[in-house]
């Protein structure tokens, strides 16, 4: 999706998500995906087609605190009208958070500078209950000033082929690791990651790799080794998508996108 | 239940649900509960029929994050045993958290001396999605501090009469209400509230005359009136069950039961 055509207003939107439901994002055949629910939703109120673009294409299971995404309509509608409307159509499991009319140039996948995932797990013997699908379960201790210590080598800009998975459709897999902060509170760790892009599974593999670590399995040193490899298989195993969360995506200021919303915590 | 039969050993329980799936706590004829899901775990494991009796029952919708409850089986277990064993079985939004061994004279009901409810609020404009139904939505502003001033006036002992519901079974209307806190974090509301036991629909309708008065259709002063009255008709409306946990019961130490598990949060 380029420019709009010639009469169409662009908007940027922000939309929350439970993946639990979904084959991912992205519009399937075959399967429910969050792209086709929140494109029935604003065709309902556009009162036309619409198709949407979003920051980041999140798999199966994986869901959104703050997906930014785009689209184009020739029918204009006031915010409110957007928000309501909007939420009215989609299914619970899915939230319009809101909507901006942005100059035609705005692209939620191109002009994004930085995205954010948080990965967050449920440490303890025993398995989430009503947290079920919405965290990652963990039952081994973890060790997290090892793991905060194989983090800081993974920090900049790299090559993270190791962390990618083998359908992986990035051009490029240099990446800038801008953020990889890890917080613990009672039974609860969390990973806060930024990067101005990923590939496929790359959070992860990342969590993969350091819960390894913290498991004790191997020492904070190796995370470095397994990205200097480029070799997927020398890296750990992909964690489940349970606890993971787009949470946002951040574009230059001259746009005027609200701040970004606040990121999913349990603790 | 009495005290075990010769030959039986009686353990305590927690457990954690989520209660979306379930008519409640407890056993039906025709719907599914969460007493039926534990039973079934936990005599799989105890090899024999065993029944449970929990601290509180909770209503269709309602979780538990610290359910207390004891149960006698001729077959021990150590805790581990159980503890792996009992999980297996049970379904993904049933866990349970620990068991210990009792004496005989142990009352998950009658023996508590006090119970604990958290009641969880999202309060912003558009509904959860990931929380859907683990939390209760509220989307009118509300004023913490009228809220609090308000909750003030309930404490204490009384006759509860107005806070009711119809088909309560409870023999004595009059609680000590011991705690009724409020908790306010960003788009977040929480209640913390304390008795030596509760009236059906109770908590529920406490938050109910709360919310009213924070959002501005009755002062502060109509929370003590409405108990006054013991008419539930003065009352407000009872909230959903969405948000509400079953956060703990207390015993007296002689007991030896561990201390109660985190109670849940999402801010």
């Amino acid at each position: 999706m380029g420019n709009p055509q010639d009469g169409m207003q662009r908007y940027a939107a922000c939309v929350e998500y439970c993946g639990v439901r979904y084959a991912g994002w992205q519009r399937q055949k075959h399967a429910p995906s969050v792209q086709e629910a929140v494109e029935r939703a604003i065709s309902r109120v556009a009162d036309c087609r619409v198709g949407v673009v979003a920051a980041g294409r999140t798999d199966t299971g994986v869901h959104g605190s703050g997906q930014i995404l785009h689209f184009d309509t020739p029918n204009l509608r006031e915010e409110v009208s957007w928000l309501r409307g909007v939420n009215t159509w989609l299914p619970d499991d899915i939230s319009l958070l809101w909507t901006r009319p942005v100059e035609g140039e705005f692209h939620a996948r191109h002009k994004a500078l930085e995205r954010h995932y948080r990965y967050v797990i449920l440490n303890r013997e025993v398995s989430p209950s009503y947290l079920h699908g919405r965290v990652t379960w963990f039952r081994w201790p973890l060790d997290v000033e090892a793991m905060r210590a194989a983090a800081g080598g993974l920090l900049g800009t790299h090559d993270f082929s190791a962390f990618r998975a083998a359908g992986c459709q990035s051009l490029n897999p240099i990446k800038e690791l801008r953020r990889l902060d890890i917080g613990h509170a009672g039974q609860w760790i969390w990973f806060d990651v930024s990067a101005d892009g990923f590939l496929h599974h790359m959070v992860r593999n990342l969590v993969g790799v350091l819960c390894a670590i913290g498991q004790g399995e191997a020492l904070p040193g190796w995370a470095a080794e397994v990205l200097a490899s480029r070799d997927r298989k020398q890296g750990g195993v992909t964690f489940p998508p349970d606890g993971l969360y787009f949470s946002g995506a951040d574009y230059a200021p001259d746009w005027g996108l609200p701040p970004p919303p606040p990121v999913c915590r349990f603790w």
